[in-house]
């Protein structure tokens, strides 16, 4: 892993100074070989899928692993998306002249060699490597051990893409050797990398905090609340409601916690209760949402701080907003969370007081997504407090130096 | 620990959201208590010394270490300074309208809960809180046992100008036991603190490197160069040289490594090197530049990453820019380093390729600093690469969260 680490180090000196013509050729000539070696993709698939089938491993992640030309072509239009997207490297900013007659700026520039670990789903490879290569970093990538020969024919086109654009090999590594100490040196390598971005559940995240040593962007769950307010318009509240919730279930910006002002809850309640139940959704709430809807099961505590990523839905009435942006402060996985009210104040102060990486007014929690952020793909969403918060683009993989422009000043 | 904890995460929801006014109003308020209470921090600082003394602490550290009346001022003029500037929490940038029809936009917002960890210094406790609660952070201050009553003179102040303001005390706690375990607690909670800055000596980061598992912004060495190019102004090339290195020497951001175009080296080696001789400068150099200047000693492979803090320089003799970018990406701290040129293209290369986070053009390394760079106040000068790099103000405690205006929008 050293070997990998040096080389990666080395080659991101290059790729960082690297111009947006040479990245972009790389992008484009890697989707070419993804095309044309399509077949081989999805020999080397099947040879994944056959081993994990033969293992008896989840649907779930058989549906992960799997690659077909539909996932391809995904794959393939993702590399020139990220090739259309425009390059923040070099990106002068705050520029102005200091008291003492330097010049002094901000410039984008890359954060230098990623590593990126994550679990079944091969197209993460391409994904990844894509989005890091523009913003001009090298990476390292360690797939699951269960997408090995995927990951391998996927690497072989990198290769070729990389060399097609007469960039070194060691700006994208691919660790595909079922060596699992591979992941304990990779996060501990603070001599070579810069920043590690883990992609996949809670259980990885939880044991990569406890052994990295190299600084991380990490998203760890998404427990996102809805919050209706004692001056919700009520027909917006039940759209946002529905849509936040029942939208799609097992994704990180779902609502995974309704939270309902008690002035507003016998009005909204049973209406809303009637439609998740028409959608099959379980329904788990607290005292107060059980004497207004009897259906409703009752909650436990652990489902107030619970991903459920399902049909299932937390219920909380709540005084009002201070004890909203309490309940909510003290439970959320600091994702996203969105009020509805028409009450301008109330809406200033949750914008202020929540603490999440997206703070939403009479907006469904779904949008909470680097493609409606407009960042043209994401890498994944950061819920740290550092670096970067939400969905992470090509800005959250660079930073910025200072710059000084000066004519020969020295300091007096 | 985790009782101190606690009180930070709450008193963060706190502080979060206090106006400027709250804010300024304690900041004047502990700068007036430091100045009743002169007398009770005089003695206890005598305290302190006296067991330093006793204990036989080298003069560095006694320096260190001591209040006098000038410190005390100076405590309370940044204090002062800190309430003046402008506050950066709540700030909204990027606003945009996405085609979904949400308005987006990014807040600043403190990070959350800070932990300090310093050595001897006591004018760091008033220094690095005043900026923390400035940028609305909870903050945790763990001070070296040598500086106990100072620390807990100085505390007594803090607590008293919170109170003044109607803030609660856990917006800023001095743990001032001699618990040697309070650090490891410090560093390791996660559920409580957002991010750790130490400020200390090079032994103190490494082990808090291995030891850490909350996110760290720290500032590891300061090994600066400044690169003289084939295309330099000899004239500002001294100038530059012998500010950055003899302005001050026990600076992070003194030059401790002298390179020069070898097309130059013979013009401008001779005369910098009797210029280094008399003020005393030790001159350690490769082989070329003592072929020039035949009293330079010979630079050990080692003298090529130190970071003296001392009147020594290493010199090397490269062949160009490439060569010079080469040595200086690979040996230096990622600090500050400095190219003197008249070539556009070779000033601009530098800039690009350098990998630190203050690259300058015909400027002293000595202008590194928050206070030259007009951040009012500075809590550290980050060798990170993720989150802020360079000199750390305000803007370097905060983070930015997504906001959303929405009208009703929902996912399609």
């Amino acid at each position: 892993m050293a070997t990998v680490g040096a080389a990666a180090l080395e080659s991101s000196r290059v790729i960082a100074h690297a111009t947006t013509e040479t990245k972009n050729k790389a992008l484009a000539s890697i989707a070419e070989h993804l095309s044309d070696d399509r077949q081989n993709l999805l020999l080397a698939n099947l040879l994944d899928m056959d081993k994990a089938l033969s293992n008896e491993l989840d649907a779930a992640l058989l549906d992960r692993l799997e690659l077909n030309n539909e996932r391809i072509d995904a794959m393939i239009e993702g590399l020139h998306q990220v090739a259309s997207l425009s390059d923040p490297v070099g990106e002068m900013t705050d520029l102005g002249v200091r008291p003492s007659g330097i010049k002094l700026g901000k410039m984008r520039t890359p954060i230098g060699v990623i590593g990126i670990i994550y679990e079944s789903r091969p197209n993460v490879t391409i994904d990844a490597a894509s989005l890091c290569l523009k913003a001009g970093n090298a990476t390292i990538l360690r797939g699951g051990s269960e997408a090995i020969h995927s990951n391998q024919a996927i690497a072989d086109c990198i290769k070729k893409g990389l060399d097609d654009a007469g960039l070194p090999q060691g700006v994208i590594q691919i660790i595909s050797t079922p060596d699992r100490d591979a992941v304990a040196e990779l996060i501990t390598m603070t001599d070579y990398v810069d920043v590690i971005i883990p992609r996949g559940g809670k259980g990885l995240i939880q044991r990569l905090i406890t052994d990295a040593r190299v600084p991380m962007i990490k998203h760890l769950d998404g427990n996102c609340h809805v919050y209706i307010d004692d001056h919700a318009d009520l027909k917006k509240a039940v759209d946002i409601a529905i849509n936040s919730k029942t939208h799609r279930y097992g994704v990180c910006n779902a609502m995974e916690s309704l939270v309902i002002a008690k002035s507003v809850a016998d009005k909204i309640l049973p209406k809303l209760a009637a439609m998740y139940t028409t959608k099959q959704v379980e329904l788990r709430g607290c005292k107060k949402s059980r004497a207004i809807v009897s259906t409703i099961n009752e909650a436990r505590e652990e489902d107030w701080s619970e991903e459920f990523l399902a049909p299932i839905l937390a219920i909380k009435i709540v005084d009002g907003l201070d004890h909203a942006i309490k309940h909510i402060n003290h439970y959320s996985s600091k994702h996203t969370e969105a009020i509805v009210t028409e009450n301008d104040q109330n809406s200033r102060r949750f914008l202020a007081e929540i603490d999440s990486s997206s703070v939403m007014i009479n907006a469904s929690t779904r949008f909470a997504d680097g493609f409606e952020y407009g960042l043209g793909a994401e890498i994944g969403i950061s819920t740290d407090k550092i670096h970067t918060r939400g969905p992470v683009g090509l800005e959250g993989l660079t930073c910025q130096k200072w710059v000084v422009f000066g004519d020969g000043q020295i300091r007096q």
